[in-house]
């Protein structure tokens, strides 16, 4: 951390400033410019609250030399983390791909859509059965039921289950039911079900909060690794900006912004993003090239009669063209749609 | 809600289209024009998702002609709502002015700050027991012990007590020694919450999310109020910008715009807006002359010790004179900063 | 300027850089923390390019310690800046309003305005003779014309001019017969045409642009005075954001800002920013209360047949209703919407 | 055009209105809902003022039926536009490259970069004799000396030159030596300058604004074509948002939008969007993936000496190694790096 002073800062006030400092267990190294004092600090500053730094008046600017996040950081662990879920290995050079409704609306439009998204090469079933919509008019999911038709598709196309936790209430049925657990972008900061996933070992989609920054996003991830669970997916799937005619502006940079700053796996949702059907295959085209480790793509039997979001979900046959799609430009990219052997992999996160 | 129709879309089409629409109970006027079609649907359209209906290729647009909230709607309830928090009426021609450090930090601290504002002339006494922090190394607040000492803290001075509520876990906690529950920006979509809180007769603050629209706001005001709470304050802190001098910008149209769309009373936070102390004057000013029916601010013994937001914090005495300001501005509106006596307002809500 | 090393940077790679810093007439300060190499460059780094230090792969981040701008800075000129535009003083205690139509459309329309904002106490008349229209479709203003019928309500009226330039090939006609003139947001980074102005001594009224930053802004205004132009009056007229009940919104908290970091007037546009003639009362009234210096206010005599932007323009009678408002609220600021006499202050610019 | 009423508005007001839209020659279709009338206007409604219809207030809505471009609209001209540069054939199916240096500094350094990008394969050399800088300080282009230096690296290497023009001052040495004319993000509004770019019949590469949505570019578009000139070449660059670790957002998603709503052809600059070197290579990749019909990137034989934007600059050999990524993928697409044979395309604009 570095604190420049303002100019003609009394000298008296700058010492009495390094002594609290260093009264803290850290080295001040000063360095005293034409206009500027800068008091450069050594040592572990993650306990100083910087806003309350700010309120000496001899303050001019605080600037943080280090990211705040430790555990994410590719810094402190430069290998990739490879999330294992079943044969998967999400991270580890498997392009992976979850598919399946916004919401689970019927035992029919699930299996239908499981069997489907199965042939056409996904890897994972994601359906809602929790939802959280902004109207609460709205369809709010069918609950538990959702849960139990989501198992019954699983046991049915052996896909594993990506859905929705909205609460510490269903963490338990979650646990014993859900292969991966997803945090929506409404609660990409809600700490306190952070932390409580922290404590298991479930594997965790993180969604990126819908106006969240790349270091809050982390942040988020940090609290549940935080406490012990390394099993962090993240999802890019579009952030809010002024433009209009898509609904979020899907932030393609920030796939190659976050593998550089993280060792987590990272996938991309471009249903939400524009939350437009025909823009899903030139996004997860995007996607792919910019890096991406999988995405996560809203399929349904019938958009016309979907319960929600049936404007930006493919029909069964569109999602089977774009997985051809898919396979031509994951290969350009090294990257595989099928499983790597179990086992090859040293420095797999368990 | 009015359907815009494709040119050239077929006659079969459009009839098809129509007959779905009525089937579903609604009137449908057609109106055929040079190049589009149009379909207004007369009737409760609540049930109808957008979405849906996008997916046909024969639609152009879709335009909702009425808001989507309701209970909060001035439109069907044209008188101001207000909360009476003790002897105070909030939204009701007093202005209301809620102060105290961000976080609770000790019992001394506390106090101090308390018997200070409630002598500046706050009516309502702040401060954060369990806090919500960006990253899981800061400061995470007392917990119970914190809500402890705001309990004192009420004893000792008579002022009402505003905290922040993190989990249902604490609701039980927060009904018995709590007179106004704040939900965070950050939980602003933390819809399980809502419908909980939405059981209850506990006066809301619902913050405005870092991102929100003031549509979406409003919609988070629905949940609470379609369960049966109607004790709802907004407070509008700042929103998410590119402009990096200020930590968010202050929104402050979003009063006026707020209390014409709704009946719910409006207050601002001036000191999340900004993230700087000496902001805080200029801004509450602001807010009093566009509208708002009170002020939360944070106040601190030793903003240069503060345990979280130092920088942002008023000095007591720096409150103090706030408040000198204060009530001239608010004599100009035609408010006052004194509890009117009770039992005048026969629209209170209760 | 500090620059930040990377962890583990080479020596020799260090040394290099320094050297090749000194090598440009700065001195390097040197600190050695635990993980990273701080150096602080003290001397002029103005011509330094960031982006160019940034390339060298050993660098970490770079950090601004002072503000890039120089003559707009207050920390260079603490006194504000006067900007006197005949006898009135745009800073200097004085708060002036500037009314009118968005465009000029006929002699009749601007002749009534003219007279009528007069007499309802409005120091300057606004009217657009050069029209920027997002359409080539939309009305472009009248021109040549535009700016006689200006003159002639000048001439009727005594009436100072603010009106905006589009064009370089407009200054000389402006240089005879325009009070103020005034750079639009969309112009507000034509540094071609800040330049010519700069060389004048034209009173330049100089609008943020739609989503330009609190710096970028003062740029514009340094690009100005640089050139030699002291007479620059800021206008804060509302930024882009995802907030779709008003057009934009209304920065308030740029004001205070500008005024800190910079000696410059500051006025507010509050018909631009919402976009909405109802909320014109009160974002006036919170840019009075939040220290702005004036403000710019449309009004037409007939707003229901205006040929641009009538949904924000106020009737007459509204605005005089306003300025009855405006004055309550000048007065609790220590200001006057009378020009103070010539001659007592010492510090105003020529 | 459609105008939704206000509930209980006076049938005579609701009349009143009728007639006058109708006397501007137009139809009115009305709807008579449960609580909202509706009017549908049936011809040509573009000269009608929506601002000013807002006025009247019976009005609840005003809702666009029509995009407000016209002949960019590729409802209006299905066909994909071409533009013909030399013998390269834009949005024809070739993906074009365009590289070279932020700033032309001197004529070694242009010329070196202007062989090693035509070696690599580029087909136009881009590069800044005329500078818009946010400091008025910072370095601001060779000027005429500039455009000298590229007519000779086109001379020597028969690439095309691509640079962009500040004033229509400039104009006449522009159409004689510049291949494309290159408007920046700065002066995308600057309509003066777009209409007189309009009489000319000169290749226009028109980036979009820093803040720009997509109808506001397209309209700028709309500018030029509706003056004349039919050679328009929009291009990407990144739109501002509040994130921090990229300079700006690069919105790939506008690319797939871009092309559905106009016929016009869509070229990406990776290079300003995230303002980061090694970012260029997945964004390119980005670009040719989402439907780019080119690419425009900053190359510099000495990133580390660079007078300007060193750290988005691509060294000799990374723009090489880039060039053999994006030809890999622009076969993918089916699109290709080498010029069409003239002449097959009867579509093609002149």
């Amino acid at each position: 951390m570095i604190i420049v002073l303002k100019p003609h800062s009394k000298e008296e006030r700058i010492l009495d400033m390094m002594k609290r400092i260093e009264a803290m267990g850290l080295r001040v190294e000063r360095t005293t410019g034409v206009d500027y004092t800068i008091l450069a600090l050594v040592g572990d500053t993650s306990r100083i609250s910087q806003s309350t730094l700010k309120t000496d008046d001899i303050v001019h600017k605080i600037i943080k030399v280090q990211e705040p996040f430790k555990r994410v950081n590719r810094f402190f662990k430069p290998e990739d983390t490879v999330v294992q879920v079943g044969e998967h290995a999400i991270g580890g050079g498997e392009f992976v791909v979850m598919a399946g409704p916004c919401s689970v609306e019927s035992e029919k439009q699930l299996l239908e859509t499981a069997h489907s998204v199965k042939k056409s090469g996904a890897h994972f079933l994601r359906g809602g059965a929790y939802k959280p919509r902004t109207s609460p008019y709205a369809f709010q999911g069918l609950g538990k039921k959702g849960l139990d038709i989501l198992k019954l598709a699983k046991d049915e196309t052996g896909l594993g289950i990506v859905t929705e936790l909205l609460s510490i209430e269903q963490l338990d049925l979650f646990m014993k039911d859900v292969d991966i657990i997803q945090i929506g972008a409404r609660n990409m900061q809600n700490f306190s079900l952070l932390k409580e996933l922290g404590k298991t070992k479930k594997p965790i989609l993180l969604k990126r909060g819908i106006s969240a920054t790349i270091e809050e996003w982390l942040m988020s991830a940090e609290y549940i690794m935080s406490e012990g669970n390394k099993n962090i997916i993240l999802c890019e799937r579009g952030i809010r900006t002024y433009e209009g005619y898509t609904r979020n502006t899907l932030d393609l940079s920030a796939v190659p912004m976050v593998k550089r700053l993280s060792h987590l796996p990272v996938i991309v949702d471009p249903s939400h993003a524009a939350g437009l059907w025909w823009m899903v295959e030139p996004l997860s085209k995007g996607a792919i090239v910019v890096g991406a480790d999988g995405l996560m793509v809203e399929v349904h039997p019938e958009p016309e009669k979907a319960l929600s979001d049936g404007a930006q979900s493919l029909k069964l046959e569109n999602f089977r063209d774009l997985m051809g799609e898919v396979e031509v430009l994951v290969r350009t990219q090294g990257k595989s749609l099928k499983p790597k052997k179990k086992g090859v992999m040293p420095w797999m996160e368990s």
